[in-house]
């Protein structure tokens, strides 16, 4: 069940108002659904993911979040029935920018929607219906992927069981905002970018790389830096007083940069930060009636936040905290102390781990509260 | 005495081994040099500054530090000889890579040998030289600036009677090295740079801007981005769904990346970052000697840091702080509270003005202890 599968279906009408479609969502299950279908999580990936999130790929590549996912662990798939899916707007088999526009017969590029986190939710409701499931026994992201279950609690509460919020926020910041704006601006001021119509000519590959570094930088910390790379140079004695690689830190974000290019393209890094950009969910969850329904249907939810983490800092996963616990819903919050930044919640953690299988296994049967 | 003023000498023997020359330092001199020429103070700029420190040029343009700098200002114009020079390796008037080599009447490009914090600092000193000046009341300095000023008492320490750093450390960490790292490959990746010989042909302008958003944003912080932008909007209601700016940061960045480009080179940029990541006087500073000269002068110090600036964090001021304690040095430290990021030493701020006078009231004459 590791291999990559596809789901098509006819199309959605977007936040924007407007009907978009075909879509196509590349799709990964781990695990067995069960008979009456109550066992299925749906993991979200985050800002350059993909639906391998767990197992080895033919290739033999590990899922980005192997560390969690599988027999015996965290989220155990000998339990579970783990669904990923590329989110529309990526370029790893979900229709995106560089997906072919049937009208036309060539890529999208800039004439795809500007699409959102809830644009993205609902597309991957329609693949959790054709999977015949109606109630999901958690939604599980970090990062984008936090947004997107946000998302799915406040336009599906119905459809959700519990759900598990890491390193994320109600609201992009300000400062995640200008980070994402300045890797746009990487890639838009890349001649090779060509309004986004490069598909098959060029490549936007050095703005694409620039913005990747720029994220980069974001996802670790003062901290980790220090200890990872501090002032070490790169394969040399001394400075080289010249504007080659003189530290190990450059050497690593160039790496970073290189690898992104031939793997990521550069038009779905503009719709999803994008997208990002525009999340802001605190304008709603004062919505008494979502939380509400959230309430009655003892939706269990877990959110956690690093404290090195500076692109979505703790202060604003206490705020999720906040608007949950003022009506009154069961939601558990742990601070992880971690030097590595935003980054944390990729990485293997024992406190995590514990901290998720305990937090899936107390969740209870369809509508049920386990704490009355 | 506010007009930009020229000296030039015949060069210097760089940090890199080679020589280089000549050199003509742009500088502003506001006050009167007394007989004794005691009551000189050298202000040391920062990455993009010049010399212009205070006063109105003709054009009206204000000084960079116009609120600290001037008659019964902080540093009081009425009392000292305020000279501030444009750095080595700049754009402002000092000889830099936009500079005519004399050898080829050619602009130097990258031909500009790579200069250190050092050479900057052992420039200025010939032209204190010039001024007949053979100790300094102060060297005052933030962020780049205070990295010259450490470099003065290390190099000079017997022409320095006391010293300010503001917001600045004792070298500089894997994390600022990163976002320079990032804006000179935003710089480089431009085909207008075209390997630094864009001089009358062209200019890196996109490569720059994107430079200047990154640096921009390392300036401010997270808490004066919420307050100042927020995620308030650009002129519109409601999200453009297209890649313009939605966004008020997105737009105030733009601006400054926009407004940069007129006044700044694109090269001056690659050299002053580099020089600043070169930056690490702490592989020196145990060296007892200059510490001892230090220590013998009576040299005094004041550090000061601001709690919001996380490019310069205060952890880094007070372990220059640590090491002049160590060494029993006279060392008056302050972490000011201000949201508004690493710029706050830019800003108007009664406590830096107030700690700033008394300071430099209570440095004594030359050579003299206050405090036997």
């Amino acid at each position: 069940m590791m291999e990559k599968q596809y789901f098509q279906f006819d199309g959605l009408i977007l936040e924007n108002g407007t009907f978009f479609g075909p879509v196509t969502l590349a799709y990964e299950t781990l695990g067995t659904l069960n008979d009456d279908r109550s066992n299925a999580i749906l993991i979200c990936h985050a800002l350059t993911g993909d639906s391998h999130v767990a197992g080895t790929e033919d290739g033999g590549k590990k899922g980005w979040w192997d560390i969690m996912v599988g027999p015996g662990k965290a989220v155990d798939t000998d339990r579970y029935f783990v669904i990923c899916s590329n989110i529309l707007g990526g370029c790893m088999g979900s229709t995106g920018p560089s997906s072919i526009d049937p009208a036309t017969g060539d890529p999208y590029g800039l004439t795809f929607p500007v699409v959102t986190i809830h644009d993205m939710v609902a597309a991957q409701k329609r693949l959790v219906d054709h999977l015949g499931i109606t109630r999901l026994h958690s939604v599980i992201g970090g990062s984008l992927g936090g947004m997107q279950v946000l998302s799915w609690c406040y336009h599906f509460p119905d459809m959700v069981r519990s759900a598990v919020v890491l390193a994320s926020t109600l609201r992009h910041s300000a400062l995640a905002i200008a980070f994402n704006e300045v890797a746009r601006q990487a890639i838009v001021s890349d001649p090779e970018w060509n309004k986004g119509h490069y598909y098959g000519t060029s490549f936007p590959a050095t703005g694409l790389s620039v913005a990747r570094m720029i994220g980069h930088i974001t996802y670790l910390s003062d901290e980790s830096m220090r200890q990872k790379f501090g002032r070490k140079l790169q394969d040399k004695e001394d400075f080289s007083f010249d504007f080659d690689t003189d530290f190990q830190v450059e050497s690593y974000l160039r790496y970073q940069g290189a690898k992104f290019v031939e793997r990521f393209d550069a038009n779905s890094l503009l719709y999803i930060t994008k997208a990002a950009d525009y999340f802001d969910l605190s304008k709603y969850l004062d919505y008494d009636e979502v939380l509400m329904k959230l309430k009655d249907a003892a939706v269990k939810f877990l959110v956690v936040s690093y404290t090195s983490d500076w692109l979505y800092p703790t202060y604003q996963s206490r705020e999720i905290v906040k608007v949950l616990k003022r009506n009154s819903l069961d939601v558990s919050f742990c601070e992880i102390e971690a030097d590595c930044g935003h980054d944390a919640f990729l990485l293997p953690s024992d406190r995590l781990a514990s901290m998720l299988s305990g937090f899936l296994s107390g969740v209870g049967p369809a509508g049920e509260r386990r704490h009355p």
